[in-house]
């Protein structure tokens, strides 16, 4: 048992934040939270003051691709479909040296602590052996994390190219390997429907059943891309029901990166089937995918969480996706003059820390039960003047960045830095 | 006579970076550019070696309100109109305490330089003792800068009004002390259409001419504030024509700021009368103001440059501005179904560099003659892996920060820190 004292902010609605000012949080041996609230509690354990910092939920990130981390920033001249081609499938081949698997997915993993980003839902390659080697660099940080060996079969190089008995054989042993009990895990992960056959699907499908394994993919996220899909699967009501006809929508849990032109039926499905959209806008402006109509999602009573979607995002930071989120949302506003109300920063600060770590358990906020993931926010150099906790934690998300996180926690554990290199 | 060696990068045309590896730039005792080019020249004074940085014109930012400082990242729950009235102004107020102005200012301008923004246009307010403080950091610093002391007369609160008298009088004033030949200058502020009245209007007009002082002020930034001024001067064909008919419409060079809702009538009116307009995205997105068409404005022939207009825009680094620059464009390239090309890297940085810098005189380049404002990028954390020099300069814009600017040039002067508190 262990209690810190923080100014305490957290979303355990989205309302609105929750501010204890001077506040404590008593954590369990097994790193839950037992106790949030103003008071010092009889039972608290050693006591750890964290005086004048913040002391808040540490980010989830519910899509991005560790293989692309290379390429971050780089590469912004050209839509989804050319820019896979052209830029991303090239450096994903690189991932069969499991070497420079190695070398990137180490400064990948150091970038997620440093960005402060406990969990996340990572694309990798089709390649076992590198795979396995970003899995258990996560294990090795203390970080949380969904590790998806990428399955794809059809309209891409064939060096990046399984087939349905590997992918099923590959992420099997992934799954066998790490097993239930730690936090990082295996989910099945086709890459989208234009890059998966049917035997493919088919073969996912049983897997995620079989398993009972989550699974995570992207989802009308470009224009071009739906149409390709209308060809490929004219069956399907829609981009989802080309998952949905194979297991793959919401028959396990189910992440959905994008959804920027999801219609109305395909709006039904997700919220029947409980799947659960990742919204990416750093990346969908960057790809001129779209602006993504997250409050129809939330008023259609679909769960939201944001990605980064590294590299189609260029940055890794859960902040600047928040920052994105108000922002594209008060596009859609400003379009609809006025009618469709923008997303609130408590709205978009819950989106990252909750209803995203709800993918993980209880995980996201400061509420009994839940998992201690934790950032202690020193914001000394923003707070030069007296500014209000709100103002301050407003402050944070849009001006602050890694260098005012000092201490982070994942599961009650104090994170310490990773190697940067190998 | 002093040489520089580094990889030089920069944008003599928006249509593609110039990259000049292990290149040298030249600059005479006066602080301008005589050579910039791959081989030592016969003449280069002292050699200094910057080794495997990058080199980059320094860069400049047309619109931003220096007394807004302390909201940053404050007050985004609001459209314009309401923002002004419930955030802004009251900040504003408190420039009357000229030890207040001095210690916010001083972070101020002490963050321009640390964000590698070595000219701007910025907006005081209507207290000349503040504003006299300001121009006179701005020396200390020895930063490039057109002052504002802003003219507002009705629709705001009386501790925020001037007198046509009074603000002809403290222009006039901050022009003497100032003069002509440093690069700290005196810029003619009308708030905005709604705050001034027409003795306002006409006097400035008259001043601008009188003196021969630019101009700057808001134009067209959101669909509540263009009706406003559609009320309040239904003789104007436009609301820029509001400004035109005072002579303050590019009579002398004129900024513009925002122009989201500019329309036909009002474009050809800025071709014209060659006025600039200064583009604002991350502020059009916190304000929920609207998207500007740039595009629209480059293929018109009208010039652009950009601001972060601090604190309606969030962060003061004008390497987001690019950013959303470059994002905002390819959502009308989204919406348009394509038919809209988005801006390239390589526009948008011209934009932030010597579009902008051309309001200053022969700024924002390595070309013979052009001052030397220039920025020395240590972009080794980001440079891990073997990139090529157009890849370092993207990914310097997308994902580096202040952390990377190691030395800053403004007019050849090599600046020190300046002090963050009084």
């Amino acid at each position: 048992m262990i209690t810190y004292k923080a100014h305490i902010i957290d979303t355990p609605t989205p309302q609105a934040f929750r501010i204890i000012e001077n506040g404590y949080v008593t954590v369990s041996d097994e790193g839950r939270v037992v106790y949030a609230g103003s008071q010092l509690p009889a039972t608290a354990g050693e006591l750890v003051d964290f005086g004048d910092r913040l002391l808040i939920p540490a980010f989830n990130d519910l899509h991005l691709h560790a293989p692309q981390y290379r390429n971050n920033g780089l590469a912004m001249d050209l839509e989804l479909l050319p820019w896979l081609e052209r830029y991303t499938f090239p450096e994903e081949m690189k991932f069969a040296d499991t070497d420079y698997a190695r070398r990137i997915y180490t400064r990948f993993v150091h970038e997620l602590w440093m960005q402060g980003t406990m969990r996340s839902a990572v694309f990798a390659t089709i390649h076992p052996e590198a795979t396995c080697v970003l899995a258990d660099l996560f294990r090795k940080a203390g970080l949380g994390a969904y590790v998806g060996l990428v399955a794809m079969d059809r309209n891409a190089p064939n060096g990046l190219c399984n087939t349905a008995k590997e992918a099923f054989a590959a992420v099997s042993v992934l799954d066998d390997e790490l097993g239930r009990d730690g936090i990082v895990r295996a989910i099945v992960t086709p890459r989208f429907i234009p890059s998966c056959s049917e035997e493919m699907l088919t073969t996912l499908g049983r897997l995620a059943k079989e398993r009972n394994l989550p699974v995570q993919s992207h989802l009308s996220e470009n224009r071009h891309e739906i149409d390709w899909v209308h060809e490929l699967e004219p069956d399907a009501t829609c981009y989802g029901d080309a998952y949905n006809r194979y297991g793959l929508f919401g028959q396990t849990p189910t992440l959905m990166a994008h959804c920027c032109y999801t219609n109305d039926e395909e709006m039904r499905l997700m919220r029947e089937n409980g799947v659960c959209i990742v919204h990416c806008p750093t990346s969908n402006s960057n790809l001129a995918s779209g602006m993504a109509p997250v409050r129809r999602f939330l008023d259609n009573g679909i769960r939201v969480a944001l990605g980064t979607d590294v590299s189609g995002g260029h940055y890794m930071s859960m902040l600047r996706v928040i920052q994105y989120a108000v922002q594209t949302s008060k596009m859609h506003f400003a379009q609809s003059r006025g009618s469709i109300p923008f997303l609130s920063l408590s709205e978009a600060f819950y989106l990252a820390t909750k209803s995203g770590g709800s993918f993980f358990g209880r995980v996201g906020s400061f509420e009994p039960g839940y998992d201690f993931d934790a950032l202690v926010i020193d914001d000394s150099y923003l707070n030069f003047d007296r500014y209000t906790l709100p103002e301050r934690i407003g402050r944070f998300i849009y001006i602050g960045d890694d260098r005012d996180i000092r201490v982070r926690f994942c599961q009650g554990r104090e994170l310490p830095e990773p190697p940067l290199v190998v």
